[in-house]
């Protein structure tokens, strides 16, 4: 058995470290297991693994509660055992998802800020059972250290039962001291969050635990599920051009600070470019406040223009994690992670004015969003935090690329397939084209605006023509449509193979 | 003239006292006009009426800001003499909502608790150019006294070139006190806001001015255009009572307190039914915290049932207004009226766990809810505060009749013909034939208690096809749909006036 020792601080709980199989064996049929993770960072990968194999043999399922998406150790052993009946709040991996779209499992796709206070409050049919956390160590207090993410795992750990920890020991102990755990009380007893800048400090940098509550320790060595990010290519480099200009000009306006404000920043590689592409421009003094802490933030850091990341997770790229080991202890004074409750909290992010920046699949051309679904009925992931930041942002931008699977698709299309942001909720939209400020503008100002800047030229006649046609059938109706041909678009490439 | 003498307390100021012609002859074309007023009520009168004539002779526009609707003097006076070329957030204006569905009124649908702050940005083309406020009282210092609402007067009046006073002799004077202005910094300077209870005050009794802000003081006597409310019908009282029936569930369930937390209740007939039905109900110290304060409000008072009613207007019905006169400083006690910024505020909806109780035009099998739109195409209000309150909310529930139009329309639809509030932000559906409560379930899972638990019987059926249907010719994916027939049921109802 790996050695863990050093690592649990209070000797009592020697007594308590125990193989996977034997803690995963204190897991019962039906159980709802709270487990740390966010993205594939942070994730207990042992106990999991271990679950699987029983789960093969005796045929039983459980309800898994995370942070959001995890890793293969988590989601896919047990999606691969079908030891799964409700998965709940995102999940980004193949096996669960094509479970989810054939009935298999239950998926409950949830704002990611929702997530915790929902379970404290009852609302998923019972409370956490077991919460299982990654930590770096355990303090003298029996305090859980976390790892790479902190997601739901602080809020899971106070309603659990009991507690499994994983230690991994793959994890550096230089990670301790770069959470910051706040979990608020519920109404009717909530305070004010006490946090005004991205780098406030407003917790302890461990999970409250205590040792009773603590039933096994498992150690681990297993390492994060991190993925390499695909190369910037030229469309992600355009979009990249769009905002900065469009951020000069805001700030020419006198609507932007000259340092931004804390810039919160989606998932995924035009994410990551836009961070990048920051590197390279004139900004100065930013600050993040996010999600995911990504590769394109070590290179903010490095140009000496970011004060400050804040978010819920680390997911570098398997380089990016070469480089944060190597200088981890520069890197910590400029990282902080939160539970996600408190990283996507609404309260905070109106306070803190961030620009909210996400992909979509797909909008239309009035403004509404589709971030989940691919042609309105398949999960793709989930929505994810993208609502938490684009309902309480001070400037919400959403990216896409105008056309998908070599142009046969339109991203623009008359109207979404799904709906998870509302015309009400957005300010800007960016693709490859250009972009379309929408602020302040009524529908039919819109659908001008967004398919003459975002739309692609293959497309942009066949929009025009609907949104004509639609504004005389109606008489020019508040928000005209066709509802025979709204959905056309995806029925033809359902049928045809392409939108056109 | 009305003498309003001894309401401005500042004599300084009389010299600006001028006929409504004269104020109404400083606004130029094209100006940005932000007026005071939320429902039908606090919102200036003479002035309109004086700008409408005026519009009428010159043919001029302006854009129109408010709280959210106001009366006919203001809006339909506007609207009638053409005058309003862009109107936002909010109406419930016949002619207005008439020319927005022909074009003729470019109008901006918003969350009421953003517009505020999207003024102050300079979202919205120019900031405030003129605020016109309607006021009991001037006081010494110059600050302005408001009326029956405040909506976003205290915000406008900040961010205003010049400022409107319209003194109006028919608000009693008895209100002053009611109010609790406080008007949030903007990022990256905003505090939290210290608010932590519905019965908190945390401002000024007044809206900040100053002396020289105001440029022009006009009399008024018009009331308030107060509309009588409907009769509580049979469906309402259904409604009530499954309400009612569930609270008191969750109470037993540990997850609700026993006087259950603050109440936000959506404007007309039901949402007063809901507040009327819980005063012959055995539940007490209960708190409201809302937009608008409506007889039932009154009902509960007298009950000695309701600790605090907050909300940022005051929107009696003629009987209820008599009412709140004639024991006016009873009713002062217990009503707060703040800025719809804070009235609305997602961080203290959050705070304070709000039951959120607004009324749907249709909502959908899968949980999307739709507030705005008949048959997809044609503005009936407006999002309102629903989405302010529905995606912060402790319990979020929406309402409708099962059906519409005597049955030729089913409110509960394959797909919703517009979108406002999406799946992830809906808890509870509410119609006359019973309660359906989706916390935490699948989509398919959804579909099946909606169907089941909320529509009416003569369309069960075919919902119940369409589902089973969708399901297998999308191999039971995350949100089965049929895209060429899932607005179906909207175009056939436009086609042969029956959803049938
Ligand atoms: C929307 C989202 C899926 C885009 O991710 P991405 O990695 O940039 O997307 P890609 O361009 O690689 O597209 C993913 C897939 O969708 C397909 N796709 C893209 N646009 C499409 C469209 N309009 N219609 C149908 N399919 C489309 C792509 O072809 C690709 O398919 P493949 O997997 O078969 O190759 C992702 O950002 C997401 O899940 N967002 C929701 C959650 C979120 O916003 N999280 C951050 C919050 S902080
Ligand atoms: C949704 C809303 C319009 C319902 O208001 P209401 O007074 O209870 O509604 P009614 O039942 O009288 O219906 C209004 C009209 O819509 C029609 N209608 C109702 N359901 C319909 C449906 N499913 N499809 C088409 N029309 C429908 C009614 O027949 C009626 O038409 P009419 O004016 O021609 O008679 C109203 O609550 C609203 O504007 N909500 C959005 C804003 C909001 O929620 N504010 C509160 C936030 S704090």
């Amino acid at each position: 058995m790996i050695d863990i020792k050093e690592r649990v601080r209070n000797k009592s709980l020697y007594a308590k470290i125990v193989s996977a199989e034997e803690a995963a064996n204190s897991i019962k049929p039906g159980m709802n297991i709270g487990a740390s993770g966010f993205t594939p960072a942070g994730y207990p990968k042992a106990v999991p693994l271990a679950l699987a194999a029983r789960m093969k043999q005796e045929h039983f399922q459980v309800n898994l509660w995370t942070g959001a998406s995890v890793g293969k150790e988590l989601d896919g052993a047990l999606a691969e055992a079908k030891g799964i009946a409700k998965r709940l709040p995102y999940q980004t991996n193949d096996t669960i998802r094509k479970a989810i779209n054939s009935g298999a499992i239950q998926y409950t796709d949830l704002h990611l800020s929702h997530v915790a206070q929902m379970s404290r409050y009852g609302f998923f049919g019972g409370k956490v059972d077991v919460a299982i956390v990654e930590a770096c160590a355990i303090t003298e207090e029996g305090h859980i250290v976390p790892t790479t993410s902190l997601g739901n795992a602080a809020s899971f750990v106070q309603s659990a039962d009991f507690v499994i920890v994983e230690i991994n020991t793959s994890q550096p102990l230089e990670l301790e001291g770069m959470h910051d755990v706040y979990v608020p009380l519920d109404p009717p007893n909530r305070q004010p969050i006490p946090l005004v800048k991205a780098s406030d400090r407003i917790g302890t940098p461990y999970i409250p635990c205590g040792p009773d509550k603590i039933a096994y320790i498992v150690p681990c060595d297993i390492k994060d599920d991190v993925r390499p990010l695909a190369a910037i290519d030229d469309d992600a480099r355009a979009m990249t051009g769009h905002l900065i200009d469009f951020l000069h000009h805001e700030i020419k306006a006198g609507r932007m600070p000259v340092n931004l404000l804390p810039l919160q920043s989606g998932v995924g590689s035009v994410a990551n470019a836009v961070i990048a592409g920051l590197a390279d421009s004139d900004f100065e003094n930013l600050t993040v406040y996010t999600e995911v802490v990504q590769d394109g933030m070590f290179d903010l850091i490095d140009a000496g223009k970011l004060i400050i990341a804040s978010g819920t997770s680390l997911t570098p790229s398997p380089d990016g994690l070469k480089r944060l080991y190597d200088n981890i202890a520069e890197y910590r004074k400029k990282i902080i992670l939160r539970p996600q409750e408190i990283a996507n909290n609404p309260e905070i992010a109106r306070r803190l004015g961030v620009i909210a920046m996400n992909t979509a699949i797909e909008f239309d051309i009035y403004g509404h969003v589709n971030s989940t679904h691919i042609m309105g009925t398949k999960m793709m992931n989930g929505i994810g935090g993208s609502g938490d930041f684009a309902r309480n942002a001070y400037l919400t931008c959403f990216f896409s690329n105008s056309i998908a699977k070599q142009g046969s698709i339109s991203s623009v299309v008359p109207m979404c397939s799904h709906f998870d942001h509302t015309e009400h909720d957005v300010d800007v939209f960016i693709t490859e084209r250009g972009i379309a400020d929408i602020r302040g503008l009524s529908p039919k100002e819109r659908a001008r605006v967004i398919i003459d800047n975002c739309a692609h030229p293959d497309y942009q006649p066949m929009l025009r023509e609907y949104l004509e046609r639609a504004e005389k059938a109606t008489g020019y109706a508040h928000t005209p449509h066709l509802l025979h041909e709204a959905l056309s678009w995806h029925t033809r490439f359902l049928e045809t193979g392409s939108m056109k």
